[in-house]
């Protein structure tokens, strides 16, 4: 157990932070990183992981949890890295993977932040949780809060899908349709709760949501045996996952796990209809405007904002990597090809990426030598309305 | 690996038969058993399963697979056993565990058996494959035919809800609505598929389906640290998994991994309108009349003759357990209160578990001492039109 203490993520300068006391943004509006004693993690050895739980705490050495704490666990994480056949002949990729999050429990990636937000938030005695989402994240913290025995408020775009909204009930949720996207559901949020003491676990507000996230980093170097592929090709909404999956290369670098100067290159991967990191990345800034009027099929894609921009830009190009955007109709092509061809539940997100690999290798991005990740970020069983319009 | 051949489960007397070849039924028209070679199976030890994959795969010794065959897997099994807190308090019980399937690819135990039947079927070179299914079978046999490479024929009552439909297509697979009941499905797959050479992996009509159930056990006796509990509360429709578990319990005795004598009492659970094993095992029979008119919210019990009967009767009879009926509001309410206590996705058929535990609780044939797994056979996304009847 090595988590020590919380930094901002600019950094601004601002004195480090304590985690036994509940912290959300820096005071100067960044996100707060959780950080580890790094040179006492060195002692801590790879083989050690051998026989341990099938989920992300198996890491939990370099996750925000104390000792003498139980995480809140529904059995989230160490999900399967699929080696594919047909899939990767049809793209030309004798090395594609993918790494299939609709394992998940609320079938998603999700889980694997709010098991890490909801494990701190109970020991930080919050009783009541809230946030917006677009759909996922909220079955996620939904599920996680009735697994910790605390109450939790949702809200959501009076427009999201109906299993959405229905999952999130099934888990004694309580939820707030608002018209608007996810954004706007943040700002109803956070009017609401402040008073109220709500802790908030929205995208990047609280410093744990990342550290679930991290853990696929964690997975992937497990599953390939400590050497990293050539390329993460990831569905960026919120972004939490590639801001996670970066912190986690230096936390592997610095405790000896993995070679330096060796990582994936981050393609980010974002819809037509909302693509703020792609128009910020190919204007060479660091941050990212808002996406006015934003539409997609993928509700994980529907992100006009992210809090953690920079950070998610930052990563693209310090790997070498790229962001693109990708259509609607690609998603929906890209989730019927993942399950015709391999038989894996693919959301449109997961879709989106393998459009995007598709595009990234037939302009000679990616090589045809090379070994890639797909993200799958989800299943499809809350989107098999796009399947099959009535 | 000490897969050997093949028995009748009668058995009736027929020669033992060859696995390298096809074979459905007996000639006798009992199910056929996948036999191994137990005294060479000795040799085998608990704790070489240390470090391996997070899937029911790392029992490969005693599973239908011979040396240098690949298994047609996508991570299913090895799923979470949870020890719940709030539920087991509400039920008034201290070991109330919930065996999670719906953490398993296509959101069931269904891939279980689909994962063995279909590495098999691939093996003996099957092109296409085909069964009538209440839902979540269908989808699961689609999903691993599309990652064996196999041509899959779903059929399905017409009356069956569109997420299982639609799941079946997203693998790619050819769906055919029957009127009537997975019965009168089955007749129309049979009829349809004798002059094609299509591969039947209906229930228990190939004998590996079996062989993927069987691991709950494996799974349970493992995760238990090699303890059984006192209860095994399984909702039975085909009894794949009842038949299937019964056999693991002998096979690890006889490998000397679990004593003998102390096997967990096994509850078979029915809907109220559909209960032909409950009738059967009140009325002392051996086997179970089809029940008429077989009406259920879920699908997976709304088997109204099973081709196992006598199997899963024997299995309830010999273990001391019992077999009972639930209504379908109750059912409902479960999947409610998992949900709301738990944060676990579950089916109707884990509803049902539910209830009938807290029946028996109530009634004191389950002691408030005892430890109890509850299997909550699927997840609740394919059933969400039951939670809000719109």
């Amino acid at each position: 157990m090595y988590f020590s203490h919380l930094e901002c993520s600019v950094p601004c300068g601002a004195p480090l932070a304590d985690p036994r006391q509940r912290h959300h943004l820096c005071r100067c509006g960044a996100p707060l990183l959780a950080r580890y004693d790094l040179e006492q993690a060195r002692h801590w050895r790879r083989d050690s992981l051998t026989g341990r739980d099938a989920s992300l705490w198996r890491y939990r050495e370099m996750m925000p949890i104390f000792a003498g704490e139980q995480p809140v666990t529904l059995g989230e994480g160490f999900t399967p890295l699929v080696h594919t056949k047909r899939l990767g002949a049809a793209v030309g990729l004798e090395a594609l993977y993918i790494k299939d999050e609709s394992l998940n429990p609320t079938n998603s990636f999700k889980a694997r932040g709010q098991s890490a937000a909801i494990t701190r938030a109970r020991s930080l005695g919050a009783t009541t949780i809230a946030l917006p989402t677009a759909g996922n994240a909220g079955n996620a913290a939904a599920a996680y809060a009735a697994a910790a025995g605390l109450a939790c408020h949702v809200f959501i775009p009076a427009d999201a899908k109906r299993p959405f909204v229905d999952e999130c009930r099934l888990y004694g949720a309580t939820v707030t349709l608002v018209e608007g996207l996810i954004t706007d559901a943040g700002r109803v949020a956070a009017e609401r709760g402040a008073s109220l003491g709500w802790y908030d676990v929205s995208t990047l507000k609280e410093p744990y949501r990342i550290e679930g996230k991290k853990t696929l980093a964690y997975e992937i170097a497990e599953q390939m045996e400590w050497r990293w592929p050539d390329w993460f090709v990831y569905p960026t909404g919120g972004g939490t996952g590639m801001v996670g999956m970066w912190k986690a290369f230096d936390e592997l670098e610095r405790i000896g796990w993995m070679p330096a100067g060796r990582r994936p290159k981050m393609v980010s991967v974002q819809a037509t209809g909302c693509a703020p990191i792609v128009r910020a990345f190919e204007q060479g800034a660091d941050t990212a405007l808002p996406w006015e009027q934003a539409a997609t099929v993928a509700d994980g894609l529907r992100v006009p904002r992210a809090i953690g921009d920079f950070l998610i830009l930052r990563a693209v190009r310090e790997s070498g990597g790229t962001a693109l955007a990708v259509s609607d109709a690609s998603m929906v092509a890209g989730m019927l090809e993942i399950g015709r061809t391999e038989g894996i539940s693919a959301a449109p997100e997961g879709g989106a990426a393998l459009a995007a690999i598709r595009q990234l290798t037939s302009q000679g991005t990616i090589g045809l030598n090379d070994s890639v990740v797909l993200f799958n970020t989800g299943g499809a069983l809350k989107y098999l309305d796009l399947l099959s319009p009535s």
